[in-house]
């Protein structure tokens, strides 16, 4: 079908711009100096305007409209990716081209005036930036829709499926059913033991991540492990799909599970069907389920007592003196203690989802309600104080705290804690069957990456979510498994 | 002018694509793990091909013309930017895009063919590629020009202004003068010390690397040391000009000069005119004249005695088991022991012109004589034992040692002696203004930037090289001041 290879042509064509741009990008977050940025920004948004033209040009368009009209005729992948395709073009083609160039800048810009304001926790100096934003989402749902509920397209947008309705559901069984029960836990928080906090330098962190690639089974050939202020997984297809951590001598368990994390995110990308990467369904079904991925190595593997049964040895070998006394049991209890915090990326597995919570509600009412950016820093603490009982004094450990909103990703949070919600039913459902425990106690890694593999990471983007989780688990998605999970491991703990 | 500022928007356009391919060629020569090139090599051909089409549209060609055309109404500046734009024109115009694209995979095959080759130790593997490449070369000169001199084209696209009758007449000085000199020197050739071959650990290397930098003057928030397996700069405008070197534990002088050198280039580009970032003419004055920076300080700064006067005790506090009873008169002759070496990279200073004395005579044979690709290796051979009285046993020692045939870059091999050349012309000049010695002996190297950048650096691409090298030293290029300055540093030594 000659169309079908037109417009196979085209895709490759904003693929390679697309690979470019995720180069420049992988560049940009871990190594470009300081002062190169100006010149970059202007750079890469010449390439980004190239982008749009060619993805958003009357051939390609005509080509997708001409496909779909004749999806009969095609293999059921090949309409896979036009309906992708044409997914995308919604997205952005009635944008004008200008104004899309013009966010693109903006983005740059926040994200920077977000830095300053964080670092001199003004938030006044960021509010003007965080209007414009704001004013920008709201006017590019416009193009592509009238309809009121402005929040469902940036919710579908990052996890398709999803909307207010399934979300206020979800985040009402977590206000109901968890947030007593965390404040139960809280009420018995214990002081940490001094290996927590004691001295690791570097090198050791650095060889016991790179001790852990090799139990996880990542290939060497087909990534980097690197150092970044916020760690992250980046890939551009199969063969190259790296990740970063970041090593704080003071804080051991940072590297440890940020590198669980991302190892989780990158097996996902590791284990796409290859054959995927000619193609636009080369990435994650979504958000939640990449989160899915990165939460079950971080919290369901790294987390777990049998892991550090396996392991605790090895960790030893690199800090022998820090280590000297500690058992397993004292170690897993430390790596799952729980405490309040501001931080979102610093809180545990139990308040996590309180942080998201929090972020979501706000979000909603920017966008549906009458929340305006003047009062954010107040609801903000308002409901730190509801769902945390804390106050936070200074900016930069409340409403300035994540990039986010300054990159304009409204809408993504609540996949963080849907991620985790997800990985819960999954467990459960690993649990029937496969013997997890043994499996982590032979540190076998192998046959849970194998599971996983069939069952979520070959099928890429060939899958929706909420379609991808109910194959699995038999079952559509359920929060109570969440729920249970946090009790069982936290009743044991406090 | 509007035909100039058309002619600006089209130029910056090319720059956005030569960036991100820069980009990208940078994350190639570091990072990307290996199974990623495939892909990789498919997407960066696209985008090569998309610059090689906006390179070459028929707009771009009139505007071109047209400015030149009218060039009396152009500022001088202008007019540069104008007849560089016309150069790179000129190159590639006539060749059609296919052959371009096919190119830039031959090579890209070929590049990997040779590092097999080379670690098989087997010529005929890689012969059927330099065969293709020196066809396409012939080929490629033949789209642009119907003078029979092909080679010429070739040795003016790496070093305008120069031909084989200029080099002929300096290879021959270099023969008459040189040759016997260096070998009575080998002669008179001493065993090197213990601490020459001791082991240095690499942590110790990378931190008189970093010193080095400090002292040199470099700019940390304008680039990004690095390490790699071949030791390289890198630049795309003067706020990210990087550099890589590799650490060799057995190989403490190959950390510290190839550092040197590799500042050498880079200090070049952070100080061209920082207005020309926005032109084609953010680049060095030539392969020689670039060439000429690194070797002055690798060889005229951190090779010289008072160098060593300065930063021994430094160096010795990273390492002083290694270094205990070392003075800088034994450091000096270590770091300036002569030796006949098959491998060129690995050559002393006075063995070095030989090196490339044979490669000259051999791509001048190629493309002017009857030597093949069948009688390379007995060629490469004969001309090893005359010059050097040694014989390669094989060919990764020999005709395989080096990367640029296989990246077809013929006339490329001869810039690097012209650049040794052009140092010792412009060293001389400047002993005539500074006091390099006490200069050196104060770790002053600020005020020898300082006269190196406002006689070359900052002009970048707006003079020709010979018109460079006259302006600052009152003299055309005079090979006779390169073997006085061999003679005189290694008569002292030997």
């Amino acid at each position: 079908m000659d169309l079908f290879k037109r417009f196979k042509a085209m895709q490759k064509q904003q693929k390679a711009y697309q690979f470019v741009l995720t180069v420049a990008g992988w560049d940009s977050n871990t190594e470009a100096p300081k002062k190169s940025f100006p010149y970059r920004a202007e750079m890469l948004s010449m390439i980004s305007g190239e982008l749009f033209s060619l993805s958003t040009s009357e051939e390609y368009q005509d080509l997708v409209s001409q496909l779909l009209e004749q999806h009969e005729e095609l293999t059921p992948r090949d309409r896979l990716e036009v309906m992708e395709a044409k997914k995308n073009l919604d997205k952005i083609v009635n944008v004008p081209k200008d104004e899309y160039v013009e966010y693109t800048k903006l983005v740059n810009l926040s994200q920077r005036a977000w830095e300053d304001a964080k670092a001199n926790d003004d938030y006044e100096a960021f509010k003007p930036y965080l209007e414009k934003i704001i004013a920008a989402k709201r006017r590019h749902i416009g193009y592509r829709t009238t309809r009121p509920d402005k929040y469902n397209v940036l919710l579908d947008d990052f996890e398709e499926g999803m909307d207010m309705e399934k979300y206020d559901a979800f985040f009402e069984t977590i206000k109901k059913d968890l947030v007593p029960f965390v404040k139960d836990v809280l009420k018995k928080k214990r002081t940490q033991p001094a290996f927590a906090t004691a001295t690791y330098p570097r090198e050791g962190q650095k060889r016991f991540v790179e001790y852990m690639m090799k139990i996880f089974d990542y290939d060497f050939d087909r990534g980097v492990l690197k150092e970044s202020v916020h760690p992250f997984t980046w890939s551009t297809h199969t063969q190259d799909v790296r990740f970063t951590v970041r090593y704080l001598e003071d804080q051991l368990f940072s590297s440890i599970f940020a590198g669980a994390h991302e190892l989780g995110h990158a097996i996902y990308d590791l284990n796409f069907d290859p054959e995927l990467d000619e193609t636009n369904l080369n990435h994650g079904a979504s958000h939640g389920i990449h989160e899915s991925q990165s939460r079950f190595y971080e919290n369901m593997v790294a987390r777990s007592k049998p892991f550090w049964k396996a392991n605790l040895d090895k960790l030893k070998k690199q800090f022998p003196d820090q280590l000297k006394d500690v058992d397993v049991d004292a170690f897993y209890r430390a790596v799952n203690a729980v405490d309040e915090t501001f931080i979102r990326v610093e809180a545990d597995e139990l308040t996590y989802p309180l942080h998201i919570l929090l972020r979501y509600e706000i979000e909603r009412d920017i966008f549906e309600g009458d929340l305006n950016v003047d009062d954010l820093p107040d609801v903000w603490n308002a409901k730190m104080k509801q769902y945390l009982n804390l106050t936070p004094k200074k900016a930069s450990d409340g409403v300035l705290q994540d990039v986010h909103w300054s990159a304009g990703m409204f809408g993504y949070f609540p996949t963080y804690a849907l991620g985790s919600a997800y990985a819960a039913q999954l467990y459960y459902t690993m649990k029937n069957e496969l013997d997890l425990d043994t499996l982590l106690k032979n540190n076998d890694i192998k046959t849970i990456n194998a599971w996983l593999k069939d069952k979520i990471h070959r099928h890429a983007a060939t899958k929706k979510p909420l379609e991808l989780l109910e194959m699995v688990t038999g079952e559509t998605f359920n929060p109570s498994y969440y729920v249970r999970y946090l009790k069982e491991k936290y009743s044991a703990l406090y």
